[in-house]
């Protein structure tokens, strides 16, 4: 399935994995273990570790001279590429791009007009080559026009049976293994934990609960805005608009916190460009505070990207090596997957 | 203080009560209590009080066709006049009003421009006459302009001197005993209180921990966008905009609800039209849902207006015939705050 492209690896496209993979029921059944007797069992013990541990220690100490009162803690999390994987491209555009054929069947006119046409020949070169522009329209065709109720629904059996191309298993069972280990060690520490993403606020509500123990209201995203009205019996419903009501990325990220939590987070973790604001406020707070960035250099067990120099970075969120220099400037952690993490995933 | 108008006792302003009053050091430090031997002390038994019980029962009960699992309680609040009094206008407004000699003292220009003249004069007939536009142009001024921090700081500060008019109370004491006694029966069945306002997000969030034991990340309400810079030292913050993101009013209710919890309430509390869709939305789910109407009918402890034909409407939500009427067609419950109420505040 994979094809080298000018653009890299984040614009290959599995269409057509649905049709062959037989359904998951457990998927939604049961939630993330919980219990954790030692901290962070699966980070080796280095800078990294030691930084999460002593901000935690700092700021619920009630003799710390940075302690933070229970109500106060807000700890937030980019998703893609911070929580869980985002190669060879982010797991919502995967299904944007998977949704195509069925938006193209209800709506038999958009067969012949690009950039459905393409996405509709399957061929995976021409995909890659998708504008920025082009995906928008994908992203708007597959995301809106529908009911809330309908698009849970669909991103729910969509979640049951996708898979990734390289592991062979559901998106949802890629997420890294230390990584719900902080969000359990903060909890327990009477954190509360919120995704903040630039993937759409919706789309990851469907499963926060379930793959991350984060219930809906604790997801800020990409938001578009919906429309209240009435069906044929006079029931209320919310129809999702293609209105862009916060691009939870860069800046955006400060200001949907303020405007989803209406607090500043004491810790906060990302990977890429995008999170650069988010982590610059939340270090820009007083007492304790901790930010950290997940550098992916780890080509055997996950993927190399951004400053350690192995595929080039996904569309959505880069790490540069400026934001890597930016991090060390500002005294945010930097988590090195290869050095700190024991292992990536709980199934490996 | 008092002037009658065309417009009604929503116009009527109370410059100046701030100077004159000592400051509350106490407002900031107390949670309000909690206990609560037997559920709804304040409340008379009737239907209004047996359908709050019976709600609870149906959706806490493990063996009820209606249990409702822990993570999905949701109940959503009107803010101005469901929780607290909303007369002679809602308290926001009130503030912004106050705020207008602050804000020309730093911009004198504005000094003879209107509608920021007429609010200097103290002219409270004049004032009384001012339309909704120069209503909003004076929130736009005394909303925005200024970092996150530094409203906050103000708002806190307001509140711990300014005072209603006929109680010579800080408003902040003006919460109706009865509700407060649901909000906390509700959060001890495991239900999740939120405050869905038609005022201004930011502006409640600055005392909704302290009044109702509900935390700003519970408080949905019309919001400005903020814009994220940095100040001369290069330390990251927030600017209050005057950009519409939500107006948290009528069909803009249900669709903040989606935005910012993304879930539907199994129970609603209002007073007006503007309470309507969010009322319908909750109703129309599946199993137990409770919508509640509080009327205000109680012109001796309370106010008088709306069906109870005392008091003209406030400016902001109102309370119709056709609401009475949609309420008893929908299966709503109307709250009578003469009959169900044995007590309205909690110093009274």
């Amino acid at each position: 399935m994979r094809t080298t492209s000018p653009n890299g690896p984040s614009r290959r496209v599995m269409l057509g994995a649905l049709a062959a993979l037989p359904t998951l029921p457990g998927l939604f059944g049961a939630a993330p273990a919980r219990a954790q007797a030692v901290p962070l069992p699966s980070w080796n013990d280095g800078p990294a570790k030691q930084a999460i541990l002593d901000f935690v220690r700092a700021t619920t100490d009630a003799a710390s001279p940075s302690f933070v009162p229970p109500e106060e803690r807000i700890a937030t999390f980019d998703q893609d590429g911070t929580l869980w994987v985002e190669q060879p491209m982010y797991t919502q555009l995967i299904y944007c791009l998977e949704r195509v054929p069925a938006v193209v069947k209800a709506r038999p006119e958009l067969a012949n007009v690009e950039p459905f046409k393409t996405v509709m020949s399957g061929n995976q070169q021409a995909i890659a080559m998708l504008s920025t522009h082009d995906l928008e329209e994908i992203l708007a065709a597959t995301l809106t026009g529908m009911s809330v109720d309908e698009f849970n629904a669909e991103v729910k059996k969509w979640l049951e049976t996708a898979e990734h191309p390289r592991w062979k298993r559901p998106y949802t069972d890629l997420t890294y293994q230390p990584m719900q280990e902080v969000l359990v060690y903060l909890l327990a520490n009477g954190y509360k934990n919120y995704i903040v993403t630039g993937g759409g606020q919706d789309f990851v509500r469907v499963y926060s609960q379930i793959v991350y123990g984060i219930p809906p209201e604790q997801v800020v995203g990409t938001a578009g805005g919906t429309k209240y009205g009435y069906d044929k019996d006079g029931k209320p419903f919310l129809t999702k608009e293609p209105k862009l009501l916060l691009n939870d990325n860069d800046a955006g990220k400060p200001e949907g916190i303020h405007m989803m939590i209406g607090r500043r987070p004491h810790a906060a973790f990302g990977n890429s460009t995008g999170d650069q604001q988010m982590l610059e406020y939340t270090k820009a707070g007083d007492g304790a505070r901790l930010s950290m960035l997940v550098l992916h250099d780890d080509a055997k067990r996950e993927y190399a990207y951004g400053p350690a120099q192995g595929l080039p970075d996904p569309k959505v969120g880069t790490f540069t090596q400026a934001l890597y220099d930016e991090a060390k400037k500002q005294g945010w952690t930097v988590i090195s997957m290869k050095d700190d993490w024991k292992r990536i995933f709980a199934f490996a």
